[in-house]
């Protein structure tokens, strides 16, 4: 019993440090409702083991004895954090306190990415890293990102449309060619997105939020009361296929018809601005963007239509979820500025009052990082359960030697 | 610590038993995880109290003794449960287990119900079936159901189209009214369905649950996670307002043009069918609803055309929330059969391969009593939570006696 409450308060200490860090000791005993001495104890046994350090604050201009310091440990530990991008495939070292501490970044051709290339140069990104290492330093959990559908208990890809993905055990062999002994858990790009922005980006302190993610789609994470919204099957959250166009929309990559997606995505914009059928990506949507800003007609109109579409999705979600705040990610931070004021008048024109009285609306201020440390998050979830167990076991693990790649 | 374990283990057990009872001792033991001899315990107190009987089970068929059934005590307590819908004013005392006792009704007019006329109705009836309760029973809470957008904390009606309220004070004034000393507890009439329907009806055992309640309009109330989404103010749930037809769209209402509710609710009903414009009310729907029966084919090309939108709207949400259960209540218990087939097709096109894997819709199971039996559940809150300091400040009351009406 007094075991189970010294690991449960091990690890809320090590989850506000993680989270919120530097942080007083003072105010540690303040959120966390425990004496002077206690949190003493508890973050010198968190220090022995590497997981925090404490530093003298810099001058408070405050009379009496100033608290210390706690801060993330910096060297002791890491996750390896994936991140299965439209565009792009991510690998990154990332340190307690969130910090990405090394990364690895390869384009991704759109077309024709099967699962075993995908995994094999994530392994190969994921062996680079944990060999530069710095020496001591190990690995307690991986965490992965993707831009599809995710069987939360296994990773399983069950719809990745961007990647005509159906049921690919992206999971289990990146944790297999990976070698580290350890399972790496995945989530939607959207829901990791979310929760990132939550814990350490625009979304701070907000219990109700919609996080909307822009690549080639839309994808979705909402936090509902503290909680990403994940449904039944965990599939919940996927806003880009809410239709707003059922009879004269666009054709969607799903199937259907006149989904969000399909009207503020990519492809929707690029045609709006009257780019040529084959460009693609964020430079192309980027060079509208700019064009607008520029004062051309063209891409300003294209921007006030694809604004309108979103709005009304905007709308919508704001009257089914009354949210705090409403986060633009991914490529709908460069779309976004451009489109608030169709936005704003969608959101005036179609919210219950009561229901706007309060709402935020923000671009997400993780930048394109939202994932990668949403994916991070997943990578500590274990450590943060059980700092000292979980660090001695990814300890034994380490001593047991790193397997050829 | 001993006497809050106890509180707490009553206040579980007089729960179990409200809402699954009769059920028997060696089943709460099981569900609570407590041994027999505190089972008895508890339901002994509880029996002392008048909150629960005891009852010996018909022939099992099995050997050894039978364990004891446990019911809701039905003579000790009620609360008063009050609906306002479009429609009509229902008042009922409501026993232990949800069973209504006696009920007041009376039809509303559509236009003209002010604040006043509408509490001094509900508080007249509220003090008959006061006097009208057996001799020693005691009215432990009041709940009340309201067709708008309620602030939780002190039931004022924020917004209620429907009768052209804005900030009223409806909990207060008929909490003043009935002069039991008791507040009134009011929610929005979906979001009680919702949980009616969870607690007792279509979705037990639902975690995640999208209920759709019919009337005018199209009022929501969703359950994510055993919760009800309440957002940030209490107005979430609004899916009656989620824009399905932005630029073709009837107008709604609420101001906007294509929401939900104005293509699929009465009016559009009752239009789609070329009924005359003076025409309204719940006979009226079910008159379009039994000509489509007959084979009408005006009546049932109403019903396909209402069907394609509602099933649009579903479509949306069943990608949004991955439930495991949609729900349709109020007048959409009558419409929704006569626009299954539509709703199906339009999930099949819309909606997600996994995220209708296991989707169910269902009719409400308490008929048009969810809103009132969501209603009862607000008023039982108090008891639930400490039965014994709950029924023993309620007697106090009783014996001070009922101010007159």
């Amino acid at each position: 019993m007094q075991e189970e409450i010294r690991r449960r308060n091990l690890s809320r200490l090590l989850r506000h440090v993680h989270l919120a860090g530097p942080v007083s000791r003072a105010v540690l005993g303040e959120r966390m409702g425990l004496n002077r001495s206690t949190i003493g104890a508890l973050t010198a046994e968190l220090a022995a083991a590497g997981l925090v350090g404490e530093e003298a604050p810099t001058d408070t201009g405050r009379a009496g004895r100033p608290s210390l310091l706690v801060r993330p440990g910096s060297t002791r530990v890491y996750v390896l954090a994936f991140d299965v991008a439209v565009d792009w495939l991510v690998a990154a070292r990332v340190g307690l306190g969130g910090t990405i501490l090394e990364r690895r970044w390869a384009p991704r051709p759109r077309a024709g990415a099967d699962l075993e290339r995908v995994v094999d140069v994530l392994a190969g990104f994921g062996r680079r890293l944990h060999e530069t290492a710095p020496a001591g330093s190990v690995c307690v959990g991986v965490g992965a990102s993707y831009c599809g559908m995710i069987r939360p208990g296994d990773g399983m890809v069950r719809f990745g449309p961007d990647m005509g993905w159906v049921d690919q055990a992206f999971g289990a062999e990146l944790s297999r060619l990976l070698g580290l002994g350890l399972p790496v858990r995945v989530g939607n790009e959207a829901h990791l997105g979310a929760l990132a922005e939550q814990q350490r980006g625009a979304g701070v302190g907000f219990q109700n939020l919609i996080y909307l993610h822009g690549d080639v789609g839309v994808g979705g994470g909402i936090i509902v009361g503290d909680k990403l919204l994940d449904g039944d099957g965990g599939y919940g959250c996927e806003l880009g296929h809410m239709v707003v166009n059922p009879y004269d929309g666009r054709p969607c990559g799903c199937g259907s018809q006149g989904c969000l997606e399909a009207e503020v995505g990519e492809r929707a914009l690029l045609d709006a601005a009257r780019r040529p059928a084959g460009l693609a990506g964020r430079d192309a949507l980027r060079a509208v963007v700019d064009d607008a800003d520029r004062g051309d007609p063209v891409a300003r109109a294209a921007l006030h239509h694809i604004g309108d579409w979103l709005g009304i999705g905007v709308a919508n979600l704001i009257n089914l979820f009354n949210p705090g705040i409403v986060v633009f990610g991914g490529m709908l931070r460069d779309v976004y500025p451009g489109t608030a004021q169709q936005v704003r008048a969608r959101i005036a024109r179609h919210v219950l009052p009561v229901a706007k009285e309060r709402v935020r609306l923000r671009i997400a201020a993780l930048g394109d990082d939202s994932t990668l440390v949403g994916a991070a998050e997943l990578g500590f979830s274990a450590l943060l359960a059980d700092p000292l167990g979980a660090l001695k076991r990814a300890a034994a693990r380490a001593t047991a030697g790193f397997p050829p790649g």
